[in-house]
């Protein structure tokens, strides 16, 4: 058994739409704590964490730990339904084995999610030992991200004790986006450093902008990324594998 | 010789914009009691019947009644390009046999449209016994077809004495609005039932949301719906054939 | 040495983005008075001149004159990427042959423009002796435009003492735009005269709206068309060779 109403779609709508970009199923753990969604992406570059802890919910009911097979660009279909009113109800369907999406306003409006046979071994999330960390505006970054886009589809973040600095190098010219120490909400550095990335992933990550005022960022020298959106019992995570610079 | 004048662009914009897009040519009435068009389209599943009495007009004058021979899409275009606060002006142009269309504001702009050689047989409406009627805001059908579009191409309505259903089934799950008595304006049911239809059609006919505030739904077993949008001297009635239950 | 700061983004974004539909590199003199851009497109149809005094600059410095090179496509693209709110700094890198284009506000965003080697005589803007001139709103010559476009793709400016008429005739039927002489700013007319233009220059051309409250266009019989964009200290000119009528 497992039934849940939120009242705030947009942190559910935001987050799976992000997610699903990358990810196309899934397994969620559902338990006492609440929901998570730990997956890689096919390609093996990407890796998300994602957690609604139970008090995001109104209500939240399991009895026993449940994994939930999800196919997450049909999810996204769905939740990109939710109008910005909408009470969301989710309810599992043991015997039909689908998962029931209400809608609830002046209509009533009941998706019912097929679930699907997910295999995939147990994701651990590796730990880094991050050098440089950076606390910014969502928006910074994905301005500075779509900057880069004109002339490469990759982007450098290099950190240093004053500035963070989104690079991108091209035959079309160069971008250079420096965002100070005063402009960010936080940042720590105990060594300069800097790596490359994907931008098709980083513009990904990114559409979980909604969820978070702020993002935080991990970084190393020629190691993955991590980028935490979080809101009030709310985490999604992302580690992004660097790319190796062929110059 | 005809000629009309009329302030409220957007209720001849929406019809037509909704008509258009299931009938490519009509002949439209014109004669004293107002302006008529009742057509089929192509496949021959739906039928439109169209009315603008006299009095929503400024200004209307006709001579003998005419009927106008017109290429819809084309009349949409030109519609199209009214701005909100234009006047729009009718006339007929029997020399040149074009139906001038002016949009008066700061600048005055006339189109002239070709008439055409409309064949066709007089339609006849055909009336069924609806033992099933709900009057609803147009808002919650149009989502509830777009609910439907994402598992399937077609959509059952079913009613019973508390709840108008809008339900679609596909591989993908399945999707199931429900609108109770209390959310209608009204809803009468002498018995329960349902017919399926074309999610297609019914994207068309919702346009015509636009021209009023409420739509009457008239439904039966299997049988033809029938909607119409009733505003103030207009009418827009559609008529639109059911699909067989293949299952 | 060339460096010149400016706060009103809009005005440079709105002039290159007409531009650069038209002509794809082109060779910017900048000296103490200003900037300005003389070109051709490449089918030889339309001439522009572009002017931005210094004055409209809240710095420019520059010491000899210099030409340069740039491809308008990439420029645009770079300037789209410009808030609202930003300043732009444009600062010539001599020793990487390269343009810079600072983006100041919360972030400090560069992008380096490559310079490239345009070749190119020296154009020299031809005069006409235009018998009628009228200055009015850019929307009115904008919805005429596009009133025209849904049936030719050109366009006939008829001008006599009273009014302009914006004409275009197709096989789908007729459209005649007429702004009269209280609608114009003002209408100055020594002998009526008519001319046909391509649309599609036309379009591009009145993207340059947003940088001046009137257009000033200058009509004759059979000759090209001069519109005027005209802001303080900023004045974007084109001159558009008129399409002989074939019937």
């Amino acid at each position: 058994m497992f039934k849940a109403e939120l009242t705030d779609a947009k942190l559910l709508k935001s987050s799976i739409d992000a997610i699903s970009n990358m990810i196309d199923e899934a397994g969620v753990t559902v338990n006492k704590e609440g929901i998570r969604l730990k997956a890689m992406d096919p390609a093996h570059v990407a890796l998300v964490d994602f957690e609604l802890k139970n008090d995001v919910f109104d209500e939240f009911n399991v009895d026993d730990p449940v994994v939930l097979g999800l196919d997450l660009d049909r999810l996204d279909t769905i939740l990109k339904r939710a109008g910005t009113s909408d009470r969301i109800v989710l309810e599992l369907d043991e015997e039909d084995n689908v998962l029931n999406i209400k809608f609830k306003n002046s209509s009533t409006r009941r998706f019912s999610l097929p679930l699907i046979e997910v295999v995939g071994e147990e994701i651990n999330v590796p730990s880094f030992d991050f050098p440089a960390r950076v606390e910014i505006s969502p928006s910074l970054v994905s301005e500075g991200i779509k900057d880069a886009e004109i002339v490469s589809d990759h982007v450098i973040f290099k950190i240093d004790e004053n500035d963070l600095y989104i690079i991108a190098k091209g035959d079309l010219g160069n971008v250079e986006v420096r965002i100070s120490r005063d402009e960010a909400i936080a940042l720590e550095v105990k060594n300069t450093c800097q790596s490359m990335y994907s931008i098709e992933y980083l513009k990904d990550m990114i559409k979980a902008s909604d969820i978070a005022n702020s993002i935080k960022i991990h970084l190393g020298e020629n190691i993955p990324v991590k980028m935490d959106f979080l809101g009030p019992s709310a985490r999604l995570s992302f580690l992004l594998a660097p790319r190796v610079e062929s110059e």
